[in-house]
């Protein structure tokens, strides 16, 4: 199995350029003095998630001939946007299925990047896009499973480490794996003593179990989808997990008050807006701390696609009380 | 009077560096396409606002004898923490006098940095900072009133040329006119034909009256706090006066209503969390499009320092309902 290098980041880096936001390293001066912390706001790309930089990078390898066909993808999440987004920075088509039990506004969402939404039974989501594929001769982007996506979403790797070359942990939400697979091929090829250190919801941590097993643990889907964090129900694929079993030192995991509460500070401290999923790299930080390594942290924040309405929730329940 | 020149500025950019946050300048698709957006969120910031450049470039510019009888201002708002937090970078003594019934938590934050806060009537604040002043030898940091803090809030007109060369519009909150001064200056000199627009609150729109009137109009203080904007209450001095004439095209003013409706959307479609006063140009780019050129726009979102439970009703008032 062919592994993803660095000089596969560094090539991935220079082609999304155009597309994707240079995010900075934000120090958090309101974090343990001892323990110094920097946020690396992936929620402000233009979708609101890393995700851009996969797709985007995938989609720019294609030969143009290819790529004008079009690209499908089946997600009714962040990887929808991502795949929308740059397709219409090619100008060239999108076909996005996504389950018919979709919220409205992810839908909406969607659209408004120009792609064209393809509304299916849940259990016809990947029929319909291998339909797809197959009729229009459009390329399929998965969300991870992936070369091209993986390189694309260590490129925020890449930047960590330009920006804070003596870091000493990095901390990074972990799904299909995609993005901690990308960020600890490029932080281990850089500075190998770093501590990469995935982090994932206690209701959905088949990777902190396959990796203690040395070999990918299945959760049933009923089982992963208990967690509020929406975008942490996936599991690795074979190539990601070889990539984590090789780059990663360590699976924590978190609580959902943890995650709920991380959501909270990231709002009122750091001024950023993070989904669920987004807020456990933090929440590791803040509960976890016996469990991580010590030293110049970057934690990883992956999104800020999060209903308003829970955004109060989390606000009301965690952070006006304490703060007045 | 001695006007802030791009060759001040551009020092002052080399002088912030390492403690002032390079904020990138977010696209943000879900804009008007015949008027491409960017946010410039300057809200990200370690104390939440821009204030921290003009604070920092007028700290580093002391020598180092001077600075280290340490720095005083006088501010209950972000300019408070910039000092401080300045202070603390350089291991000089800050001491921040804060009216007495400046909220908790702006003292808490305002510690945090490792400020001495000194709490008085409101009004012996200016007696209080000139005696410590005079009693330490410290150095009073204005808030918008001198040169090297106009100079330091200008690098942040330096980094919107260099990332969009071709920005057509720039909206810019105005209070003291610290900020637009300096960005305002920055952009005219690189890019003459760019429109440079001021911001400020219908309920606080000095600014407009003085620049109609040809000179300085004051507005009583019980006027001007009406506004929700708490950070848009000051008036510009002689000094940032004489700048806003020779540099703004015009100013804008917005609604309470309007604010509290770009508070929420930059929440749910930007993912920032904006005070009252950072939404301001937002509020003008969603609300008053007639009234400003056509082209590509770039707002400042100044800072990010609100109460969650003020946060928590703009979500509730305008996202919630609208978007489901």
């Amino acid at each position: 199995m062919d592994l993803v290098t660095l000089n596969d980041i560094r090539d991935a880096a220079e082609r999304i350029r155009d597309a994707v936001v240079r995010t900075p390293l934000l120090p958090c001066p309101w974090a343990d003095p001892g323990r110094p912390l920097w946020a690396k706001p992936e929620s402000l790309q233009p979708i609101g998630a890393f995700k851009l930089r996969g797709a985007h990078n995938a989609i720019a390898r294609l030969d143009e001939r290819t790529r004008r066909r079009g690209v499908v993808a089946y997600s009714s999440g962040n990887h929808a946007q991502a795949v929308a987004y740059s397709a219409r920075h090619f100008g060239v088509p999108a076909h996005i299925v996504m389950p018919d039990v979709t919220p409205q506004v992810k839908i909406d969402r969607t659209r408004e990047c120009g792609a064209e939404v393809v509304l299916v039974p849940i259990a016809e989501r990947e029929s319909a896009a291998d339909e797809l594929v197959a009729d229009r001769g459009a390329v399929l982007v998965p969300p991870f499973d992936h070369q091209d996506v993986i390189a694309g979403q260590g490129t925020a790797g890449l930047e960590i480490i330009a920006d804070l070359p003596d870091v000493d942990v990095v901390l990074i939400p972990v799904s299909g794996g995609g993005l901690a697979s990308g960020i600890g091929t490029a932080i281990k090829a850089l500075s190998p003593d770093v501590q990469v250190i995935g982090v994932e919801p206690e209701l959905a941590a088949d990777t902190r179990d396959g990796l203690a097993a040395g070999a990918r643990v299945d959760w049933p889907v009923e089982r992963r989808s208990r967690t509020i964090a929406d975008g942490l129900r996936s599991q690795p694929s074979e190539l990601t997990f070889a990539h984590l079993s090789r780059v990663l030192d360590g699976v924590v995991t978190v609580g959902e008050r943890e995650i709920r509460s991380a959501m909270a500070a990231l709002a009122s401290r750091a001024r950023l807006v993070a989904e669920p999923s987004g807020a456990v790299a933090l929440a590791a930080y803040l509960d976890h701390a016996g469990e991580l390594p010590a030293g110049r942290t970057a934690a990883v924040i992956s999104g800020g696609n999060v209903d308003p309405t829970l955004m109060v929730e989390m606000l009301t329940e965690h952070a006006a009380p304490a703060r007045g």
